[in-house]
């Protein structure tokens, strides 16, 4: 298996998707945790490009950008458990939407969670219509790739926690079960699965994180929980 | 091989890269070329997330997203020429640099044609230092994945073209062989590459197109040649 590092922080979903993975694997590793305000020489070091968490090191060889990691640690660690389908169709199916969770997706949810007024209204109205072309994709379903579970879940897996915890840190609402019913679903059903539901960053230091956050914009809070 | 047809534009750098890796797998398709002021019916129908080109339609179910693309035709169409290594690890740093393509160089050097005066310069200067970064990373190799070419030339393939395109239409310099020999060296390779050499768009209308785009910014142009 070789000597296996995952430099992270303890509340980066992006890294979180990558904890998730090596877990499934069986993979064992060491985990260096980061601080964004005072990044170490070894992160600077192994990714110079974008200079951010997660990176992986592998017997001394830096793997970074999290949907690489996810599918080198796919092909690296490729007895037992299957991420990626074998179908090459299946396959081209989940990097798009890997690639829409992380370029739309997620953005337009960052964006309505860092600002207010006008802004935060559309910001509110492209992460809703960006999550309905996703509950679209996973309805009839029961993972994203059908009946098992596999690389897309590890992809969304954090909408099945960060926006409710943002709600509950920021009174920002966007999931409902009327509005999102397969989505809700999947939420509760990947939320069961042991590695998943044993390895979520402390919901209430994310409350707090995300409501510091919000306060050191200036932005007031309505209603927070 | 089934029934292929490329949706296109005559002038995208994005389906340009899978019309070179449909031509160097030998895959027969048809090309049905767009016109994105007026998007066909079958171009919202296959790409409704996007309404963007390029769309490989293969067997009548559509592939969207140039990158996914590539690795679907690498995955498909296997018997030869392969794009990407066998290594995991090479594959990884092979989907790293190709994100970094799309998202930051490419993004960047778009930005520098867009704009003027300060804004230029800022992008300019963000152009530069991805460039850099590319230079540094095919430092000492004939093609992006070493002896071979492969994936990552068809992604950067279009820096061998396009920037001079648009010096020509714009007097806009950004490559020259002092700072980029790396680049500038492969450039010519590459571009001696036949199936690459017989495929670019025509450069007199690219320059056009260019130049109409600027002038109808309201940018004024110093010395169009």
């Amino acid at each position: 298996m070789g000597e296996v590092k995952l430099f992270r922080t303890w509340s980066s979903l992006f890294a979180l998707r990558v904890v998730w993975a090596l877990k499934l694997k069986g993979v064992e590793y060491e985990t260096i945790y980061e601080d964004l305000a005072n990044k170490s020489s070894s992160l600077l070091e192994y990714n110079p490009v974008h200079k951010k968490v997660p990176v992986l090191l592998h017997n001394g060889i830096p793997i970074c950008e999290s949907l690489v990691i996810l599918e080198y640690i796919d092909e690296t660690w490729n007895k037992g458990v299957r991420f990626l389908p074998e179908d090459p169709l299946a396959r081209a199916t989940a990097r798009f939407w890997a690639k829409f969770n992380d370029e739309q997706v997620f953005p337009s949810l960052f964006r309505y969670f860092m600002s207010q007024g006008e802004d935060q209204d559309k910001a509110k109205e492209n992460a809703l219509e960006n999550l309905k072309l996703v509950e679209e994709h996973l309805k009839g379903k029961k993972f994203f790739g059908g009946e098992k579970f596999g690389f897309l879940d590890l992809v969304f897996g954090w909408l099945a926690r960060y926006p409710g915890i943002v709600n509950k840190a920021g009174n920002l609402k966007l999931l409902d079960k009327q509005m999102f019913p397969s989505l809700c679903t999947w939420m509760e059903l990947f939320g069961d699965v042991p590695v998943i539901k044993e390895n979520w960053p402390d919901e209430e230091a994310l409350i707090l994180k995300f409501h510091e956050t919000r306060q050191g914009l200036g932005i007031y809070i309505s209603s927070p929980n």
